[in-house]
């Protein structure tokens, strides 16, 4: 067994990091770190409102009892020599300052954005661009580490980068204008989105979301070829708001192809689509893609805990009628499971198996 | 004052035609019809729940006193000899049925879509088409009518036509994708969208809606040339999705023009767009088309009501990202305001104003 | 294996029948009816919109495939010969008229109210009157039928009888007052309450039912005497409501008990409350009442679940601060786990145990 | 004209007075005050967000124009020597320090909860308790103030005490329970309640909030005799939850009366409640309590703007069937209109009308 340390453990992202990673049958979490409130306490005395006694966990899923006593350290002078993997679930700023320091001896997996869009780091979706992973190893060289910084994308980039690898793959991409509908989850939880606000409405403005979506995706789809990638060519425009859903991204998309394109074709390309070819990760889902042909799906509610929140739920394939040649479709994404954590771990699990984690 | 009749007059859709003529300078409600089941009973007593004694009225404002002693007609029965004006609410079965028998006298504005696609009829939004009504009297002739039918647009179609007019003018049109987040209130009452499918939940379809998106902008904005009207060239793409509000239809909108455009010649466009040119008609907003600079904005709850919800309100004028010339924003349109009653009535208002009815 | 037939079983409760029986040890669905409509039709084509190919499933959880290809039958003329439980989730209309024909020769177990008031018809809640079943004998024997029919009480009443039963039995009982904020599918599917209605509101009032809960607890809780039951002699004063709420039906409760009781004493009674007393029974929960400390807690999004729907979950007990000796705390119950279908089930599961079904 | 200040002019409590003043016939606003942050800006700057241009304003109207400019001046030193009247929007804390400071000028209305239970400190609701302002003289005699704090009750006892009042006046009262259903904005915004919390929920606790309403309504309705106000003696109990409702608080109330009392006769009695007695105020309802007898009223969304949300709205009034003399209701009370500033604004007319204020 690996062991894993979850920094920025106590808030949303890190407790999905804890389920994420219960009963895993490759890694064991032994360390956990947050902010200086919650040292010298227990995991489970970190938690507890000391006022009101209110056990704040934020997940459907209860955390393990293992993880409950273990002291949590102060995410500063976090000591990572013993554990693995390092998976850091904290902000952009203190990501900016402490994931080179874990880099600099272990495996940093991360769901914050400081380092994406650096020309050394991968952003890594298992079957879609598993062959990024090569570029960790000039990161490390190149900055003296002997561990390396991966951040998983944006969970509005996650599901839509993953239904336009099979049409790029197939028809080849010229365009791409996607409208999301994103679920409060992905705003968190300080302060995230108050009821006041999205109740009877849609916010049609996310911070900085729609130059992540374009430019990761971009860059996932793009090429790997002599140790860097070439991002992809095509266009990408997107309009991200936020609707009245508590987790599940929902997404429209237009896509421009190359080539002409029958809905029918992009159904089954995006059904057949093979991403692992023969590699077994545990938290894969058994199918990246899958296509419902009932037209009042996807469904955020009802679709995104398919295949445990690991699944991208696609529908309403359809002709574009204004685009030569083009397709359009709405897609379902669980943005804090295969989006957040549990993506994340599924990074974690890539890696071990191609051997840059051991 | 012109005497008007209204059909559907129990139903939401003719609730809010009671509502927009309360006190309007022009125009008194005389007839109300409805279904049989309503027959013989004044309006309070139809809207009266024998069983419970509820009163189902479903506007914010309360009716009139005036109109609650109207007895109410059977629809199929009514007398319109007396009347000047046809306000028709009911659905588009009924309405293929009905509208033809009023409009052999009187002139018959609708809100139904049954006559929207027929050749000799317009789709009017007073200050975008106007000139299209020119058409009314071509159709009353050809069909050996004294009046006509004249339908407004779908609810989701008007804030599109609306805002892509003055673009049109200015920079010519190539193509429109557009994804909509409209309200329940689109979907009326019986049976509506019950609250078990839409809360916490995106639904991705709407039956025909897109289609009637497309044409129908098209046709508003097509010129009207030599007695017929040639529907606009550039291409419309939609995907319309229900979202959990309750007044109020969201429209994110990808444009790619014909000519350059900055955001900002875009926002100026918009905002002096004048379309009625001094004709001033008692429900017209005093400006069509709000702009917004704060990027939050349009939101459905808090711009839905500008200018007694007659005014489209925009925001988030951008350069497209992937479109050659393009421009993308996004905007609210109160689908059951300028979207339905209040936009039938602003029709009647140019047509009595344009002497088509007396 | 016993057979089990579902009578409504294509609507909202027949198909959480169809969900509660899954894979279950002891009953097997071989027989499934519902009205004319769906004659002749397997249960997957009765379940698919034959307009918009849309499968009209509505629980959480699939279907079985198993129970696709059952062949509808017609309510009215249903064959039970070969069944040994009927399970009619029909309206109580049907109800009255249907249930009598079954319990003629078989077990009827119903969500419907038809029967609940008779004198000779139980309202069983196994381990909290499980020896009311004893009534069932004497119902066959006086109205001349082999079978009988056994009513579930309304899903509001449940959770209230059965946190009541402790306090009943420990420190009697004089008087309860209590307030429902009840979940949206308490209200079923056509209508249903519409979204239009319920967002951003409560609906202050659901007919019939404060009646219902008031009767059914005194009944559920009355004595077992000489062949009857002798309704227990609190008054029981209700207010029921409407929230926007997917599942599960919070009730704050009021009760003034005979005997002086702490909070403590009370919480201590409902978690220790055995209701099974050694009987074991697949479908019950592990503890009837799970009792909660965090003030918070119960929350109908974060409880309704505990046990799979089959517990009910109390939290902030407290002394009541007006009624002399009393107690007050708030209760979530699943209205359509516990409180419907796998409710009925487990009432078929005690009468399998007991013997009155083989 | 008198003159006001409002110290947290900033906050949406502070918000609501600017509403709540604008074009009052009596006062105007000349002086605004709040934290550090907003030193040295305008109101307008203070509420526009320096990053995104997002202004933050969370009134359903507009601000007026006039105030746009006025400078913010920091609480902790705002200088009232030149305005008649402070009204204070602080949180608890800080009106326990700034409070004092003001009253010793000047008149000081309060939203906030620090001095509502001292002896010689009403909590007015005009027209309910008017008689209670004669206690302010012996307040500023006491403390050696020149001006007075008088803070408002909390929002959720508003509705509470004032239907009570015509009820304890005819029949006497022996004991009250409550369930309130309150909405969203009663929680403010900083944090407010988190949309991801509240959606398809209810949340059972709010901290602080029943001592409150137990203890304020009490106060409220007590006897002033000799330069002091006597408690009503009557027993109250509440349980507070929070429910997806942006405005208007519901509760839900079990009266137990001295005398016995007809449905009929308590909305009677409540429908022909005067409290003014010929004091005319420009903010005051009409009637104080307006008796809705359609059972499915009354509802937060429909009822809360009742006249301008300074009336209280009934509804379903029934006799208990479990207290001796009882009577049961619902009630929605407009929790940040009536509930807050513009109750507030109505107490200063009814102190400037009775000379108190001058």
């Amino acid at each position: 067994m690996l062991k894993a340390a979850i920094v920025g453990a106590t808030g949303i992202v890190g407790q999905q990091f804890v389920v994420a990673l219960d009963k895993h049958p490759w890694i064991k979490i032994t360390t956990l770190a947050a902010s200086e409130r919650s040292a010298g306490r227990t995991y489970k005395e970190a938690l507890t409102d000391p006022k009101t006694g209110a056990f704040r966990w934020y997940c459907d899923e209860p955390p393990s009892p293992e993880v409950m006593d273990i002291p949590v350290q102060i995410a500063n002078d976090m000591d990572v020599s013993k554990v693995d993997i390092v998976f850091s679930a904290v902000e952009s700023d203190q990501a900016q300052i402490l994931e080179p320091k874990f880099a600099a001896t272990k495996a940093v997996i991360s769901t914050a954005s400081a380092f994406r869009y650096e020309k050394d780091v991968p952003i890594l979706i298992p079957g879609i661009n598993s062959e990024h992973a090569a570029l960790l190893k000039k990161q490390g060289k190149e900055r003296g580490w002997k561990g390396f910084i991966t951040p998983i994308p944006n969970c509005t980039t996650t599901g839509l980068a993953i239904t336009l690898k099979p049409i790029y793959d197939k028809f080849g991409i010229k365009m791409v204008l996607m409208t999301s509908m994103q679920a409060l989850s992905g705003a968190g939880r300080s302060p995230g989105v108050i009821g006041l606000d999205i109740l009877d409405n849609v916010i049609p403005y996310i911070v900085s979301e729609e130059e992540k979506v374009q430019r990761e995706t971009q860059k996932i789809l793009g090429a790997f070829d002599r140790g860097a990638i070439e991002p992809a060519q095509f266009a990408v425009s997107c309009t991200c708001t936020r609707v009245n859903v508590r987790e599940g991204h929902t997404e429209s998309v237009f896509v421009a192809t190359e080539k002409k394109c029958e809905p029918e074709e992009v159904a089954r390309a995006m059904s057949e689509y093979k991403g692992f070819k023969g590699v077994s990760l545990p938290s894969a889902p058994k199918q990246m893609i899958v296509v419902r042909t009932d037209p009042f799906r996807p469904q955020p509610r009802l679709d995104r805990d398919t295949d445990n929140g690991m699944a991208t739920v696609v529908g309403r394939i359809r002709k574009d009628t204004a685009l030569q040649n083009g397709v359009k479709y709405l897609l379902v994404s669980h943005n804090t499971k295969m989006g957040a954590a549990r993506g994340a771990v599924l990074v974690a699990e890539l890696l071990i198996k191609k051997g840059y984690i051991a």
